[in-house]
């Protein structure tokens, strides 16, 4: 039998970032359908190599197809030239079980984690929201914003903090407009304004959203420093141990998980549920059901909302599955026989 | 980054089985010297296609290699004259985390899972082992009998009962020895015999080594058919439910397991466990204890062995590595960028 093989210089060449926003609310939508199924996630640490590695798999029924993806993360890497952060994804057919593709899984990933922040802002935040926050300037942040400000097209600023290197926020904004015109084609209006930030309370006095993406492991942002209104797409936390902001944010947030189980186990809301802050009766939902109209999202104006997002391997099915399809229609990829 | 992909006629070309077996005792005595992993096992049934699939994975440390596997058994697939059992098997170089090759599973999974009811022989069966019983002749019978002849050169009298059809063991008997020197180039002596049987009590009573491949899920075999001194590989039970010998045989026996974590859930052991017959205590170690001397096997000739085997990717990554050496050597096999 074939299957297709995808390079992530093939993804890159197919793979829109306004599809995969498409692709990733689908799945969140089934989900909320009870039309998939999310299977346990496995982590393992290489205590030698100070490394880590995740296997997250899942069913997507409606559209017949289910997957598995193991990702790798080898921070050494960086200093023998090779990349850190490798993986792939499998795609079966789930009416026969027959394998479709296997593929890159670190592109996909950052597309489809983007899609996933950038979903819960738009079901969360605010409407008249201008200003948003991003909390970490890494590999992962540029896909953030990026499907944040085709999601969003009512920011005006963005504000970048990194709370390990200023200079690294600068660096990042310093690229960001370029960056996005030539690795995603997507053309800013002038009108937006990118800034480098360092006064964390200072820049959440206006922020309306923020995404965090680090990889802390105590919280950066104190609750004293939000303003009323904002929204939260809580992103890094997707371990055991990490976490990025105040659990006393839980207290009176309506609280939206990708998939409460993982959220509860490894996500933002792991901490503070530890601490007997949340309950999984104190969640509001998944954001699955506020896109498919099950639950409402936002409920006033001065409320604060969260969105924690651990990463399903539905989103990676589906944006594979997109992959897939956009390169056989192109030419794109390695058929091989398996 | 490159990729090697393997097709299914790749690594037929190149997997001898003797040196799988050398591959899976290697694996085996890793695991008994605490420098392997084996991660949670995945398994999840889709209802409307009366399929199933699984995953398992882990880390072979001593070969600083890690993987996955995902296998789906579509059984509806044969009306439609498409394959009811394929996967596909990744490995990753556990000192970078890259990927090293995808390859078709489902070969693998058949000369490992062949190679490990061998060695459950081998070092638990009476030396003076004469006559072998293999139940069930399904697809992956032919393999339990291939590499037990290999591992077990004193075999002289191989009976095959399929307990489903008598035909099917004729069939399986009357093609075996040139399926042996046709698929995997093993010339039999002409003294052993092979001969289908359909008496299951009656064959027992003069039977040294049994293996199990069935998919019962209810006891085939009878305590008060046993002879004393007789070995068990049971290898059909690897999922909840499945069950192929009587519970009562566990009570007096030395029993071995792959993996006592996985035995206990889901192998042979699951259900006298649940009925209290064996304990995690009462399980006598794991083969990879006896394959490295670490525990005594066999203690009398007149006492019951049972080795329960669930199939741990540990086997699939040590075997799918030996396919992609060879491969590479020669030239076989698909190179891919990633």
């Amino acid at each position: 039998m074939k299957i297709i093989t995808l390079s992530q210089s093939d993804i890159k060449k197919v793979l829109e970032l306004d599809k995969v926003i498409e692709g990733v609310k689908k799945a969140y939508i089934q989900k909320s359908e009870g039309r998939t199924a999310v299977w346990p996630s496995i982590e393992y640490h290489f205590e030698e190599e100070k490394a880590a590695m995740d296997i997250r798999s899942g069913y997507v029924m409606g559209e017949k197809l289910h997957g598995a993806k193991m990702l790798n993360n080898f921070p050494l890497n960086t200093e023998k030239g090779i990349p850190s952060f490798s993986g792939l994804l499998l795609i079966f057919d789930s009416k026969t079980g027959l394998p479709l593709g296997v593929m890159d899984a670190s592109y996909i990933t950052s597309m489809r984690t983007g899609a996933a922040a950038a979903l819960g802002i738009k079901a969360l935040a605010r409407k008249d929201s201008k200003n948003l926050l991003l909390v970490g300037a890494g590999r992962q942040a540029f896909y953030m914003l990026a499907a944040t400000l085709l999601a969003m097209p009512q920011i005006e600023n963005v504000r970048i903090l990194d709370p390990l290197s200023y200079d690294n926020a600068c660096n990042f904004t310093d690229q960001i407009v370029s960056r996005l015109a030539d690795e995603l084609k997507i053309k800013v209006r002038d009108s937006i304004s990118f800034s480098p930030a360092d006064d964390l309370p200072g820049v959440l006095s206006d922020t309306d959203a923020v995404i965090t993406i680090t990889r802390a492991t105590s919280p950066i942002i104190k609750k004293e420093w939000v303003k009323a209104g904002t929204h939260f797409s809580c992103i890094g936390a997707d371990m055991a141990g990490k976490e990025e902001i105040d659990p006393d944010l839980f207290r009176e947030a309506r609280v939206f998980a990708d998939d409460i189980k993982q959220c509860i186990s490894f996500g933002e809301m792991e901490i503070p549920c530890k601490m007997g802050i949340v309950t999984k009766e104190s969640v509001t939902g998944e954001l699955g059901e506020v896109l498919s109209g099950k639950k409402q999202g936002r409920i006033s104006d001065d409320g604060i909302t969260i969105f924690d997002a651990t990463g399903l391997a539905l989103l990676d099915i589906v944006t594979g599955k997109i992959a897939i399809d956009l390169a056989l229609k192109k030419g794109l990829g390695t058929v091989v026989e398996i």
